[in-house]
């Protein structure tokens, strides 16, 4: 929606008409050197006012610059705000920007600054502001990043059901190994109820092992053994999934290749080989 | 089994025998609404029973909510007691079902409540009900989605001598590094015994490392890092071999399509672009 | 070696040549039912002493169960001496055999028990009979187990430059980023020397993370981070690299095969479209 | 460059340039024997001294043989050096040799000792004497090893666009998941800041788990759930990329190599199996 191309309303002015389109080229499009540089400043403006975010959470850093994060949050939201003032102004349909993935993504990049203000009480929306990150991808999908992404997704898309039941396969597996391991583990020991268990099952099938909980009984130890050689083995089976769907549509594409070059290659052969034209009849040599 | 066309028995009363083979309908197969709509159902119920028994094991939750869970309990107990007194009822060969895998995954699924209720004191039956999740994969089969695992299934089953194999090899490993771990390392750093240390490494080839046991002495200490350079490249085997087996099964179909392919596109081809036979020189118009 | 054919040598006396040589098929081979009952029996026998062993280094069984154990060792040494004895006895050259790899890790399975009952003090020793482990390669050499673990093998052999070169990469990597951690984190986290700090990282990157050891400061993280992202990304390396390996062997396998269904098919359509026998000339039809 | 065929200068003595030209054969070629021993020497140089510099890290060590690890070290830096001015001497352009890669890092290994003796305080110039092993790579390159590591390389570049995505990708996913968790998380529980939950999600999605952090709340254990699961279902994206690049360049050579194959083959048995020209009906003999 974004990339469709502006129909100049009849009835506005043609002076301001032609305001109006170059900011929307500016601003909604890259392919002009003025779009360009505006992506580029918005990404720059994103990546700095969600990096001041996260730095005012450390609280040596909060308590020696406060000052400075509240002053660069409030010009951010104040450069995001003129900014989302401008695409709904020069958008050939604001309300189709407005309820757009993108539309929503800015609106709640800028909402929580405001609500700070209104409601002095709710920092956690604060944090909210992170999101802005999803911007990124306004700017990465108009510069064309994304056809390697659309080729990973597509990928993920042809391999969807077999993730899917890959995935209800492992729910299932972890609930019961899960409530095993509680039946024979030690409350003591970390193992106070099932969902806790299941969750440790899951630590250890994924091979993160925190270790915060950690079997110590020997039938325990055992199933423990169990669940990570099969944790172990199973990463094969996205992996082998996901790399057999890329490897076929790479595949398939080279093939289509091969057959147009071998047909060509063949009626040249042919050629060579004949001694009569296969098209007129008369002897080739 | 459950698939099987139902033949009516000559003796038993027609009006009877069409309930029973509606029901039979219904709650076997899965091609009408109303079987669907059971099969849903059922889904729904085995899930919610599940997470009853789950969250039933958070001493908090229980405290708290103890009635509404046996209630709910008792009512899931009932209607899954029904509900396998039904298929008993309309199966036409009872004992066949009740020997079948999900027969018996039926029976189990209601048992341990019944066991509860006889004899009051061995709650360790009471997690056996999650096993009712199995009984989920009865929805999934008659629901076509096996067909992906199926493919898996199959890979599996053609990688199979490989897998054993494979951990059998590993086996062998695991118990003479544990063995060697068990010898340099100090029992007061975790290495208490051989089936101790034969954990440990395993903990440490599948790259899960709790942390529980590490190694405090140099020894000890490059023989875990071997242990984990070799584990981190063993993974590569399981991969590699599933990988090459589903990217083969796929490439074997493509490659069937492509020769069909290619016969009729230079059979094509020929007929199209020639004039004159190739083969006797005569003109083929 | 083992499986070269057995020639009587001509001085021996007919008689004794035949027991000797009956032995040598029931001990070296496979392919009679004896011999494949020997070879289960062995199998069985190194499994469960194998388990003596491991079980014997729990504190609390060798306790309870010393004298057990002690038997059970005394019981299997000597069967495994008379069975070493016997090989040695039939095989057709006796120095072959006890030189051969094989012939050492029989020798090798015996002797700690004989070293233990000589030299009481020398316990370690013990353990060096979790080799006997190795012998059961012996058997599944023999099975015709050992095709698929060729292939594996091959995948390997092909592979070995690229997988040498990766693993010297990896420790030139593990060293000095090992280094950069020693400089930046503090002795108390843990990082008390280079050494210490390489294992950590090898810890790190192959994504076991025991945690004993743990990053403090915020550089300590930050580079702690980028080497998880590596280590994480970095497995794809071997994997990618055995994967392709296996599958191109598959590949051309099929291609063969592809190859020659390939020719036959054409020869076939050609007999239906040619008007004149390529083989002699005469009209077809 | 350092492989560049060396040009004498003309107003250069001839027995001079002898001299330089056999030098320069020796140190920077290793086609010859002389060039390969010192090749081998200059490895095990780097490969000892690297060596006492890690050892000479641990404290204990340090204590104990505290003079013989600067003797070593004068040494080797005496020899480096001089090896470095012999390069500069025999190069015919020293200034490109010197402002090269490898001349850069040659500098580097042996200035911080020189430092270190002008400087007494900055003893943590001395670890970077550990980056000699980049000069490991000088050798390697030579010797011709790295035709796999080109490979390697080529593979990366192909698919550098979608692992830079996949990077920036995991980056903002990271970012959005450790805020997330910082919120519902206590401080605690060690996430004190969305800095060090940023690090401790990296922790857990690449499945590494030092368990230093881990969430205590119930939704926190959630959030970590399915980034386990996420994290080891995401290490599928790297593998499959990288596994069918370098399937897809060896698939590439093997089916050109087919094509070749089999026009020569059809080719072939068409003149081997055929007694009249299958083209225009005439005897081939």
């Amino acid at each position: 929606m974004a990339k469709a191309s502006y129909h100049p309303v009849a009835s506005t002015p043609q002076r301001k008409e032609t305001l109006r389109h170059k900011l929307y080229v500016v601003i909604f499009e890259t392919s002009t050197p003025a779009g360009a540089a505006f992506d580029i400043l918005l990404l720059l403006a994103i990546l700095v006012s969600v990096l001041a975010v996260v730095l005012e959470s450390v609280p040596q850093l909060r308590h020696r610059y406060g000052d400075a994060f509240r002053a660069s949050e409030y010009t951010f939201t104040s450069a995001f705000t003129l900014e989302y003032l401008l695409r709904l102004a020069v958008s050939p349909s604001p309300v189709a920007y407005a309820t757009s993935f993108f539309g929503i993504v800015d609106a709640a990049s800028i909402l929580p600054t405001f609500v700070d203000l209104l409601v002095p009480g709710v920092t956690s929306m604060r944090v909210v502001r992170v999101l802005r990150l999803l911007r990124v991808f306004r700017v990465l999908h108009m510069s064309g990043f994304m056809s390697d992404a659309d080729e990973l997704m597509m990928a993920f898309w042809l391999a969807r059901r077999k993730i899917l039941l890959f995935l209800s396969l492992m729910l299932v597996l972890v609930t019961i190994l899960g409530t095993l391991v509680y039946l024979v583990e030690d409350s003591r020991a970390g193992f106070t109820s099932i969902p806790t268990s299941i969750y440790w099952t899951i630590v250890t099938v994924s091979t993160v092992g925190y270790g915060d909980i950690a079997p110590q009984s020997v039938p325990g130890q055992l199933i423990a053994s169990i669940m990570m050689v099969l944790g172990y083995a199973i990463i094969a089976v996205p992996v082998g999934l996901l790399g057999a769907e890329v490897s076929s549509r790479e595949s398939v594409q080279r093939e289509q290749q091969n057959r147009d070059q071998h047909v060509a290659l063949t009626a040249g052969s042919d050629a060579a080989g004949c001694e009569f034209c296969r098209h007129c009849g008369n002897p080739l040599r």
